[in-house]
C-alpha cells in the first residue's frame, strides 16, 4: 500500500529529472509537437489538403519516425528513408513491368515469388555489419516501400500515380524534419561526443588524482565502503568503461552532419571514437590502480608515506597531461607534447629515485619502522636526498624510456646515476652491513610489500598507456588542423 | 583501379562471411521471405481481399517492421505495436468526441493542439529510461496511430471503421510474426543469453591461463607485438569488456519470452546480466594482468621461474573455477563452492609460501643469480621444501582470507606457520649475515622486481574479484533452482 502511495511522487520525480539532467530534452519535444502540428497543417487546411490529397497521413507518419534528438540522427534516418523509398519505387515498377502478363494467376505467383526474395534478400542484408551500422533503416524502409507498391499494385491500376504521391509526401515529411532539427535549437551529434570526449578526459584525470590521493591518507575508511559502485571514483570512470555503444552511434550520426572546421576540413569524427577506445584501454588500468585501494591487505601507511610525494607527483602529472590534453581539444589547440613528456619523464625518475634510495623500508616493515626517521622528501630535487646515509642505496640501471618520445635524454640521466651509484655502493657496503642490513632482512614481509609494489607498478604502467592516448589525440589534433598554441608560457 | 576490381570479391567474402558466422541469420531472412509472401496473400488472393480490403497493406507493413530476429524481440515488438495502436485509437476516438462542436475552425485548432501536446509528451516520455528500455517502440506507434486518426478524423466520416480495420489488420500481421518467431526454427534471446555466458566464463579462463604461461614461458617474443589488438589473448576478452550493451539487450528481450525452467519458475535473466557485469569487472583484472606482458621493464626470467610453478597453479585454479562455473550453467548444476575455496586458498597459500621462502631472490638478482641453485618446487607440500637452508626464511603473518569463505582455515595454518619461522629465525640470523646477504642487498634492483610483484599482488587481486563472480553465479544457480550435484566425484 506504501509503495503505491509513493508511486505517483517517484513518478513525477523521474518525469522532472529527466528534463532537468538536460534541458535539451525538453526543448525537443516541443520541436517534435510544433513539426507534428505543421505537417498537420496539409491535411487540415483546405488550399493544401486539395493540392496533396489522403497521402498527407504519410506525411504525418515521416515526421513522426524520422524525427529524432540529433541533427546527425534525423539527417541518417531521413535520407534512409527517402532513399530507401526512393529505390524500392523504381524497383517495383520495373518488376511489375517485367509481370505485365495476362493471367491474374501468374501475376501473383510472380508478385508473391518478388516478394519473397526481395525480403529474404533486405533482412540477409540487414546482418552485414556494414549496411546494419549505416544503412538499417533504409533497407527496412526499402522492403517496406517495395512490398507496399508491388502488392498494391495487383489491384490499383493508378500505381505510378499513388507511388508519386507518397514519395512527393514522404519528401515533405523529411524535409519539415530537417528544417526543424537544423535550424530550431540545432543538437548537434558531434558536439556531444567532442563534449563528452573532453568531459571523459577530465573525469579519468580527477579519478587518478582522488584515487592516488586516498590510497594515501584515509587507510581506515576503505573497510567500510565494500560496494564499489557506491564509490565516487568509481562513478568516475564507469562512464568511460561503458561509453562504447555511445561513441560509435555518435560517432556514426556525426558522420552524417554537415559541419566543417574552421579551414574547411571534415572533422574526423571517427578519430574521437579511436581517442575513446584508447582512453577506454587507460582507464582498465585506473580500475586496477583503484582496486588497490580496496585490496584486503595494505603495505603499512608508514612505509606508503615514504613514497607518497612521488606517487602523488606523478599522478598529478598524469592527471595534468590528461587536462592538458583535454584543455587542447576544448580550445582546439596542439598541447605541448615535448613539454609534457619531460615533465612525465620527471616523474618517473623521481619514482624510480625515491624508490631505489630506500628499497629495504618497503621490505623492514616492522622493525626498520621505529629505527628509520621518516622524512619529508623534495620532490624537486631528484638527486639531493634528505635521509641518512645509513638508509641510502643508490642503484643502477634506472629504466624510464616507457613510450616517452624523449628516452634518450633519461636514459642519459640515469647513466650519471648508475656512475654515481656505484661510487656510493662501495663506501656504503661497510657501513650498511655492520648496523640495519640484519633487523631489515629478518623482518622482511613480501605479502605486506606486494600490494604497495603492484600499485607502484601499476602507476608507471598507467604512464606508459597514457603514451598510447597521447598518440591518438596528436593524431586527432593533426586531424582536426588545431592551430598550435603560439605562446609556450601562457599554457601554464 | 586494383581496389575497384577486388571490390566485387570483398563484398561476396562479407556476404558469405555473415551467413557462414551464424546459419541462423539465414533461416531468419527465409522466414521473413515467407512471411510476407503470406501475408500478401491477404492482397492477393479474392476472398481474403473481400474480407479485409484495402487495409492488407497494413497488414504488410506490420510484418515488416515488426519481425525480428529473436522470440523475444518480435514479442516485444509486435506487444508494443498491438498495445500503441490500440490505446492510441481510443484515446483518438475519446479527443475526437470532445472536438465534436460545429465549426471547423474550432476542430482545426483542437486537432492541432492536441497534435501538438501529445507529440510533445509523447516525446518527452520516450526520454524516461525505463520506458526508453522497454516500451519506445510502443509510444512511437502510439503516437503515429494517434495522429492518423485524429487527422483523418477531420475529413473521413467512418474513423471508426477505418480505425478498426487498422487495429485488426495490425493484429493479423503480428499475430503472424508470433506465429512464424515462436514455431518455425525460434532463436530466443535468452538461450544466446545463456550460451554467451557461458563462452565468456569460459574464454576468460583460456585467456588467463595463455596469459600466465606465456608469462613465464616466451619472453624474447613480447617485444615483437606491440599492438596489443592483434593478441590472440586480447581477442578473448575483448568482447566481455564491451559486452554490457548486448547483455542488456538480451535480457531485456530474454525478459519478453515465455520461457520457464522446468520447475516453472521464471528464469531469471536479469541476473544474467549481473553475472556479466561482474564478470567485466573481473576482466580489468585480466586486462592489468595482461599489460604485464607488456610492460617494458621485465624482472628477469631466472627470477620469475622461481614462482612459476606457484603462480601457474594459482592461476589454473582460478580458470578451473571459471570453467566450473560454465560448466554448472551449462548443465544447469550447482557448483562445489567449498571444495572450489578450498583449492584457491590453497593455491593462494602455495604462492606466498613461495614468496616468502625466497624474498631475497626476488631481489637479488645479478649476483645472486648464480649462487642460488634454482630447485624446482613440489607445489603439493607447501611446507617442505626442497631449497638450502641458507636460502629459506619463513615469515610470519601470511594473510589470504581474500573473499573466501574459510578464511579462518587458512589463518590457521598461517599461525601455526608463523610459529614454526620464529623458531627458524633465530637460528638462521647468523648464518645468513656471514654468507650471502650482502651481495643480495647490493645487487638489489628494484626497479625490476617491481613487475613481478605488480604480476603477483594483481593474481591475487584477481582471486578477490572471483570471489564476486563466485557469489553472483551462485546467486544465479539459486534463483534458477538449478539441482544439487548429487555425485560428488563425477565433476573433476
Amino acid at each position: 500500500v506504501d509503495k503505491v502511495k509513493r508511486f505517483p511522487g517517484l513518478v513525477r520525480r523521474t518525469i522532472w529529472k529527466v528534463g532537468k539532467d538536460d534541458p535539451r530534452k525538453v526543448v525537443h519535444s516541443l520541436k517534435v509537437g510544433l513539426a507534428l502540428t505543421l505537417i498537420s497543417l496539409l491535411y487540415l487546411t483546405d488550399p493544401l489538403y486539395k493540392g496533396i490529397g489522403k497521402n498527407a497521413v504519410v506525411a504525418v507518419m515521416t515526421v513522426v519516425v524520422v524525427m529524432e534528438f540529433t541533427v546527425g540522427g534525423t539527417l541518417c534516418k531521413g535520407l534512409n528513408r527517402g532513399l530507401g523509398t526512393l529505390s524500392a519505387g523504381l524497383l517495383a515498377f520495373f518488376i511489375e513491368y517485367l509481370a505485365d502478363a495476362p493471367g491474374h494467376i501468374f501475376r501473383a505467383v510472380f508478385i508473391g515469388t518478388a516478394v519473397f526474395l526481395l525480403g529474404a534478400a533486405a533482412t540477409y542484408v540487414r546482418f552485414i555489419p556494414y549496411i546494419k551500422k549505416n544503412y538499417d533503416y533504409g533497407v527496412m524502409i526499402f522492403l517496406l516501400t517495395f512490398n507496399l507498391i508491388i502488392v498494391s499494385s495487383y489491384r490499383v491500376d493508378n500505381v505510378l500515380s499513388m507511388a508519386k504521391d507518397r514519395v512527393c509526401t514522404i519528401c515533405i515529411g523529411v524535409a519539415l524534419c530537417l528544417v526543424m532539427s537544423l535550424f530550431v535549437f540545432p543538437n548537434w551529434s558531434g558536439e556531444d561526443l567532442h563534449k563528452s570526449t573532453i568531459s571523459k578526459l577530465d573525469g579519468i584525470a580527477n579519478s587518478i588524482e582522488v584515487t592516488v590521493v586516498e590510497y594515501f591518507n584515509d587507510c581506515e575508511k576503505q573497510a567500510n565502503e565494500d560496494d564499489s559502485s557506491e564509490d565516487p571514483i568509481y562513478k568516475c570512470y564507469e562512464a568511460i568503461l561503458d561509453s562504447k555503444a555511445k561513441d560509435e552511434t555518435l560517432a556514426m550520426q556525426a558522420n552524417w552532419e554537415p559541419r566543417y572546421s574552421r579551414s574547411c576540413h571534415r572533422i574526423p569524427w571517427q578519430q574521437y571514437a579511436t581517442v575513446g577506445a584508447s582512453l577506454r584501454h587507460f582507464s582498465y588500468t585506473v580500475v586496477a590502480l583503484h582496486g588497490c585501494l580496496q585490496s584486503e591487505i595494505q603495505t603499512p601507511r608508514s612505509i606508503r608515506n615514504l613514497y607518497k610525494d612521488s606517487c602523488i607527483k606523478l599522478a598529478q602529472e598524469v592527471s595534468k597531461v590528461l587536462r592538458v590534453m583535454a584543455n587542447s581539444i576544448r580550445n582546439k589547440q596542439q598541447f605541448p607534447l615535448e613539454r609534457l613528456s619531460d615533465n612525465l619523464s620527471e616523474a618517473l625518475q623521481d619514482l624510480d629515485n625515491a624508490l631505489n634510495s630506500h628499497p629495504q623500508l618497503l621490505l623492514g616493515s616492522r622493525n626498520g619502522r621505529s629505527q628509520i626517521p621518516i622524512t619529508p622528501k623534495t620532490p624537486k630535487t631528484p638527486n639531493l636526498y634528505m635521509l641518512d646515509e645509513d638508509t641510502r642505496i643508490t642503484l643502477s640501471s634506472i629504466k624510464s624510456d616507457y613510450s616517452s618520445p624523449d628516452g634518450n635524454k633519461s636514459k642519459e640521466h640515469s647513466r650519471e646515476q648508475t656512475k654515481e651509484g656505484h661510487g656510493h655502493k662501495k663506501v656504503l657496503r661497510p657501513l650498511l652491513s655492520n648496523t640495519m642490513t640484519m633487523s631489515m632482512i629478518t623482518s622482511l614481509e613480501f605479502s605486506e610489500a606486494l600490494p604497495f609494489a603492484a600499485f607502484t607498478s601499476l602507476l608507471v604502467e598507467m604512464v606508459a598507456k597514457l603514451g598510447h592516448v597521447m598518440e591518438k589525440v596528436e593524431e586527432l589534433n593533426k586531424m582536426c588542423h588545431f592551430r598550435e598554441i603560439r605562446d609556450d608560457d601562457d599554457d601554464e
